[in-house]
Order: structure tokens, then C-alpha cells, then sequence
């Protein structure tokens, strides 16, 4: 067990918007929810999943927002701080741990905030080890794991609660419910024991942000390279470097859905890299062949501060480092590529892991 | 108490139609879930409200359909039978009558479904003496009755449960959950008590359904006008007899909005009359004059058959009489005009009874 402070919580987020791949939200926003909470409530114990009893009761925390409204304004803490007692409420059951359903973006930070208020520890680990932009792409769902029970409460204090019958409708209940909420809402999902989220969370998804936030900030501090700290953080794979020259964005079913074309620069001068995104990006092609897909990350990071360029933010002009990081071994077995793999987002090609495709 | 049989059922669901006001669904549809149930658990006993307890525990039960779904398929009797049991867990109450929200159109029918499965009565009242297009616009509302708890089950077997700030934020969560459902579901909603419900309901309301099935059915037995049975049955307003010249009808946000032309035949001979509709008819608007408005009924007949036309039916070339008929007296108190009114449904002009307006 160790605190989390505000420092942690900076490094956390910075971390967080690497492994949002593209995705995830903002965890800036979220950071400034996680922080006001802490300093109201007192520092957050992060624990390890073995220190974790296996019968206790752990759920995910994550926020959801219609489109544009995180943007807008900032969601308030109340909805944290509430939801895992309606949770509670509707099953029954005492959670007294609390996890990221993903590790990247805004939800990496949003379980710090419910944990400040309520003072439950957060458990290092998450459901992706990356973010992806459906409820049910999580390594819980690899081993049978259930999203429901789930509580949701919004803004305005309405609480809706579900049972479904696969992960699958929970993601089209939660988002419908989100846009009817027309604001920002907390969802606590997938229940399970502490037993169940041994064998099934990706672990130390958190201290993995706080490396890759430190990283980051200990080179721009440094005058060193960032890019080059988080590849030797994570045995990634530097895929491109080069200058944005087009982006195609537009909405689509409350996705940020499009493309980014580069230009080379330095080595990759005279070739050409696009990225594809969902949310999320998906997949990196370098002149015309694909050497980067999901479930791996994909991350642009503007090349001299290292910063994270979202896939809602990336724009023409942004000389940015095209990097490869492998994704949890959790995604690599059968079950994982089938779900959210290359495949289950339309393209017609098989998965094979970053460090040999790009090759 | 008395026992509702088939006979019984196709009258209430034929006088539902008048009752729709236009809308409110195919009580067709609902009869022949209805009818099937009964065949197969028997008959279903319908009480007085004065019958229930005060302390026994009452709620409303009622269909809704993603747009189009009710029409390409019968909606299957396990929503309606497994709802009941939804809001018993949820709520951990007992649940000892089922009534209808609206007894006008598909969903005066409805209740009967839950009612034959579980062996609870149905209680002779409902929430609008009418049928409305949404979930807020019940006379309980009048009375600060809350919309939740409340339980949907789709045929999925999804079930979802809400807590609400306000009965307009239920209709919001419920609106969007029936179309992430992709599907048809049944929902529990309005719970309450039956002191609450002889205060709040509409009382008598499946009789008089079923007194105006009656009346159209004995009519064209005995070769006597339909209309004028209905017109006698209600104290109601014979507003306009003529043809179907053209309709305007589009979908907007899940509702089926528009107009209906008519030029003037017999008495009526060279005037002119328009039907303005939301699902259910809002508005009938004699040579530019408005000569009845919501909360007051406004139905289309077929002059020979009697036949109600709903909004979504009707269309160039129908001989229709139409008829205003008054609604129940809790709608014709300053609250019940305020939330059910014409400026609900963005009508700049005073609510009066059909009875005066018409002259």
C-alpha cells in the first residue's frame, strides 16, 4: 500500500493520456475533479491486487460523458462520491475497493475521486491497460466476467440501475442513458471478488501510468528525449516521425471517427504514415501497409515536449513521434484478439503484435 | 369485482382505440397478448379503485416500442409477465394490483397481459382517461406522484431499474433505454399506494373503454350510426364530418407529427378542417379557427364503420367524422392544463372545454 498525492495524481494523468491511445477523454479534467477531492478528503491508498482479500467485493469506476459536455464543463464530485453507494443500495453487497475500467484517458483518474470522498483504497490495476471506446472491451469479459449489476448516477441525481444479459447491451444501455442524462454521469460496472480480479485485471496499471507521467516529465525536465523514455519504459516501437499534413475527423454514433495523414521527417523523410481512429486510434500505416492494430497502442506524441496528441486534438502542422507499445498479454490470447482486435473494428486483417509487424 | 374475458377484452381494446385520442398505439396488438394469456391462465378479475386497500401496493403497467417494432412484431408475454417481479426485487415491496397508465390505445390492453401470468387483479382506472405521448403527463403528476422507482424489462431479458429527480427525467431515461433495446419492453412505473390511487387515478377508466367498444360494436349490429353512439355514450362534440383531402406526417424525435386536411361534406359541406397530431391528436382547427385542443379528446371515426382512425393511419380519401370528447375533470384543474395543455404542445392560445370552444 502506498499514497497517492498530488503529484502522483499529475504523473498518473500524464501517464494516462499515453495509454488512452489516442482515447480515453481528457485526463486533465479529470485530474482537476481526482485533485479537488484529495485535497478536500486527504491522500488515496493505492493497493496491490494481492493485498486485495479474494472474497472482498471491488468494482470499476469510470465516467461517461455526452458528447461535448466534458469539454463544456467540468463534472462534479458528487456524482463519484455517489455512485458506489447506489451500487450498494441495489446489490446489497459492500465495495470496498474501487479500479479503473481503463487505465487511459479521463477514467484513469475518475476512481480517485469516488475513492477520496467515500475512503476506499483504489486497487492498482484496470480493465484494458489501455482505453478502448466500448464497455465490454475490458479482460474481464475475457474470462466470463459480468457487467452487471451496474449502478449509474448523473449530474442531476437521477440513478439508473441494470441487469443485462451480456456485456454487449450494458454498453448500448449505458450510452443511450448518458445521452438521456443530456450531461455527465459515474458508472460503477463489473462487479467482482477479489479472487476474480486476481486472474482477470491488468496489474499494475496504474504505477504503469505514474512511470510513463514520470518519464516523461523527469526528460523535458532533463532536456532528454521523452519519446525516447516512454519506448525504453515499454519496450515500445518508434513507428514514424513526421509532420501532420490532413486530418479527416467527423462524429459518428458518439465516435470521433477519422484519419491523420503525415509526412516523414528526418529517417522517414520521402514516406508517408496515416493513422486510423475510432475514439481510439486503431491502426498505423506506413505507406500504404498496416504495421500497427489494435489491441496494441497507438500514441502521437508531439516530438520535443513528448505531450500526448489526442486523436480529438491532433491537427495540421504537429510534428509528432508515431509510437507502437505493446499491448497487455491479456489482449494477445485468442479471446482477446477476437474482441478487440483488428477485426472486430472492420479491418480485414489479422492481428500480429506491433514489435514484429512493424518490422 | 368481475372477470374480464375475451368478449370483454376486444370491446375494451376497440373503445382503447376511441380513447388513443389518435394515438397511443394498436390496442389490436395488445389484445391479442392479452388474449392469449387469458386463454392460457384465465380470466382476470378488475376491481374498483374503492376495492384496494389503502396500504396495498399499485403500479401502473405499460409498452413501448422502439419505433416500427411494435408493427413488424408482436411484442412476447414475458416482458409483461416478468416486469411485476423486477419492481419487487428492486423496490423489495409487494406489488398487489396492476393498472393501466393510459387507457387509450395499445397500453389500455397491456395490464391484462401481467395480470393473467401473475394472478394479480387489474384495477378499473387509469393514469389519463386518454392516451398521451408522454410518460410525465399522468394524473398522478397533478398530485407530485413519482414516476419511480420503477422497472423496464425488454425481451432480451434486459432489465433496467430507475430512480428519478423528476417524472420528466424518467420519460427521458425510459425513452432512450426503449431504443438502445432495439426492441419492445414493458415497464413498471408509477408505484403507489390505494389511498394514493383513489386520490390520483382516473377512475372507471377500462369500463368506459369497454362501454365504447360496446356501443360501436352493438351499432353496427344493429345498423345504427357508431359515431352517435359514441357521441351519446361521452357527452360528446360532433366537430366535423368530411373527407381525407391530405396529409402532412413526419417522424420527429420517435413521434409521428403532422396534419390531417379535410374539406367539409353534408352540414359541413364547404368549410374546412385541420387535425394537428404528436402521436395522439393535439389540435382540430375549423376554417382556420381552433375549435378543441388537448387535454380534451380529439378522435377521427369512419362515418359508417365507427372505425377509430389513429394519426398514423389516416390518409387521403377516409370519410371521417370527428369528435371532441371531454376529458376527465383532473385535467381541467389549473395544474392538469398547465402540464397537458396546448402550450404544453406549443399552442399559443388558452385551453377551454371542447363543449364551449366548439360552439
Amino acid at each position: 500500500m502506498r499514497l497517492i498525492d498530488e503529484t502522483a495524481l499529475a504523473d498518473i494523468a500524464l501517464g494516462s493520456t499515453v495509454l488512452g491511445s489516442g482515447g480515453g477523454g481528457d485526463p486533465y479534467v479529470g485530474m482537476l475533479l481526482a485533485r479537488e477531492a484529495i485535497r478536500r478528503h486527504g491522500p488515496v491508498p493505492l493497493v496491490d491486487v494481492d493485498e486485495v482479500p479474494d472474497d472482498a467485493n471491488i468494482v470499476f469506476i469510470a465516467g461517461l460523458g455526452a458528447p461535448g459536455v466534458l469539454v463544456e464543463k467540468l463534472p462534479r464530485e458528487n456524482e463519484y462520491a455517489g455512485v458506489l453507494g447506489e451500487l450498494e443500495r441495489f446489490t446489497g453487497k459492500t465495495y470496498s475497493y474501487v479500479c479503473p475500467a481503463e487505465a487511459g484517458g479521463f477514467n484513469g483518474i475518475t476512481p480517485f475521486a469516488t475513492a477520496a470522498v467515500t475512503g476506499v483504497p483504489v486497487i492498482d490495476a484496470d480493465g484494458m491497460g489501455r482505453a478502448f471506446p466500448e464497455l465490454q472491451l475490458v479482460t474481464p469479459t475475457l474470462y466470463g466476467g459480468r457487467s452487471t449489476p451496474l449502478a449509474m448516477l448523473d449530474e442531476h441525481g437521477n440513478a439508473m440501475y441494470l441487469t443485462s444479459e451480456t456485456n454487449v447491451w450494458s454498453e448500448s444501455y449505458v450510452r443511450a442513458a448518458v445521452v438521456a442524462s443530456g450531461a455527465h454521469a459515474a458508472v460503477a460496472v463489473y462487479p467482482m471478488t477479489g479472487a476474480e480480479a486476481k486472474q482477470r485485471l491488468v496489474r499494475n496499471a496504474i504505477t504503469l501510468a505514474e512511470d510513463l507521467g514520470r518519464a516523461i516529465r523527469e526528460a523535458r525536465a532533463a532536456h532528454t528525449s521523452p519519446v525516447e523514455a516512454v519506448l525504453a519504459k515499454q519496450r515500445g516501437v518508434l513507428l514514424f516521425t513526421g509532420k501532420v499534413e490532413e486530418v479527416e475527423r467527423r462524429n459518428e454514433g458518439g465516435w470521433t471517427v477519422g484519419k491523420a495523414h503525415m509526412s516523414g521527417l528526418d529517417d522517414d523523410r520521402g514516406h508517408r504514415m496515416t493513422v486510423h481512429f475510432q475514439n481510439e486510434h486503431l491502426a498505423a500505416e506506413r505507406d500504404g501497409r498496416v504495421i500497427a492494430t489494435t489491441p496494441d497502442l497507438i500514441m502521437t506524441m508531439e516530438i520535443d515536449s513528448g505531450e500526448p496528441i489526442p486523436a480529438e486534438e491532433i491537427r495540421y502542422g504537429y510534428r509528432v513521434a508515431v509510437v507502437g507499445l505493446p499491448c497487455d498479454p491479456h489482449w494477445r490470447t485468442e479471446a482477446g484478439i477476437r474482441i478487440a482486435g483488428p477485426r472486430h473494428f472492420g479491418y480485414d486483417l489479422d492481428y500480429r503484435p506491433v514489435e514484429e509487424m512493424s518490422r
